[in-house]
């Protein structure tokens, strides 16, 4: 799904409608750059906190998973997640005290292992859509008409917002747990 | 143009072509976040810089605007900035020593006003282009093909990558110069 040769093109993509499409470009761009901004980090560096409000970047990216999954609940069955599925993601989708607590021990493997299949779980369903569907609207934040659209690109647009902050932490990663891997 | 019963959709924009109406309406949403997130400060608040490869707040404000500005002219006139350009925007394309340095003691609605200047000529800009101009291919990056619908894109979404870091910074602004504006 991400050709690289059409990294930095806004167009179309084989199996999926001319603005399905569009909105996938430009997701597979954010997570292109996702993925390069984390490249080579250790557990050690990819659990380290700043101070006692920030984020890991490992919990940041385990983030963008938790958000794209509530979305896949939101716009294709219409729900918010249920008590089981928020024990598993709650403290991805509200980080803070509880995404410092849980979200850490982990290869950037395991991060990048949930990332693609959630990805790839939103491309199989946007198969099965059309651009008549991604201009669905619906009331939506602060009692405002949205559409699907919308939604979708604040999915990569609240992950380019937290990638803007993986890249600031990890430009201050101590010396001590830098890696030569980078 | 920011109409706020649109701004959580992405649709037509009255007087432009679809395609440019649906980057606008990203755009649109990205400059609303930023004002959003900078809303109130101060000018010792904009000014001040966690550490000492920091940037400030006002300096990624400016930054917007450069970064914008650039993209008129990479994508209009198909050129870069030239030496007098470069004098005026240099520090706040490129940021860091020079950014500090440079970019302070303002307040906020001069960085307001400046964005608002430049966004304006952007959008009179695209109420001269179609769709068709959206998707003119040419060499960007790494010797790749891109269209003007990602390079348009790429503005906005680096202007959402360091709204990431406002967000983070002003999370973080020393309480003594925290005022009671928010």
């Amino acid at each position: 799904m991400l050709d690289m040769d059409k990294i930095f093109l806004i167009s179309d993509i084989p199996g999926y409608t001319p603005q399905i499409s569009r909105l996938m470009s430009m997701m597979n761009y954010a997570r292109y750059t996702t993925f390069q901004s984390v490249q080579g980090l250790t557990t050690e560096q990819l659990d380290f906190t700043i101070d006692s409000t920030s984020n890991s970047i490992g919990s940041l990216l385990l983030h963008f998973a938790a958000v794209e999954y509530a979305y896949q609940l939101y716009t294709f069955e219409h729900r918010d997640l249920n008590e089981d599925e928020m024990k598993k993601w709650g403290a991805a989708l509200d980080l803070g005290e509880l995404g410092r607590e849980q979200i850490k021990g982990n290869k950037l493997e395991y991060y990048i292992h949930i990332l693609n299949e959630i990805r790839d779980k939103t491309y199989d369903l946007f198969k099965l859509k059309t651009d008549e569907w991604l201009y669905e609207e619906h009331e939506f934040w602060n009692q405002k008409t949205s559409n699907y659209y919308f939604m979708w690109f604040h999915v990569l647009e609240d992950e380019i917002n937290h990638r803007g902050q993986i890249r600031w932490l990890r430009k201050r990663l101590p010396i001590d747990i830098r890696s030569g891997k980078d």
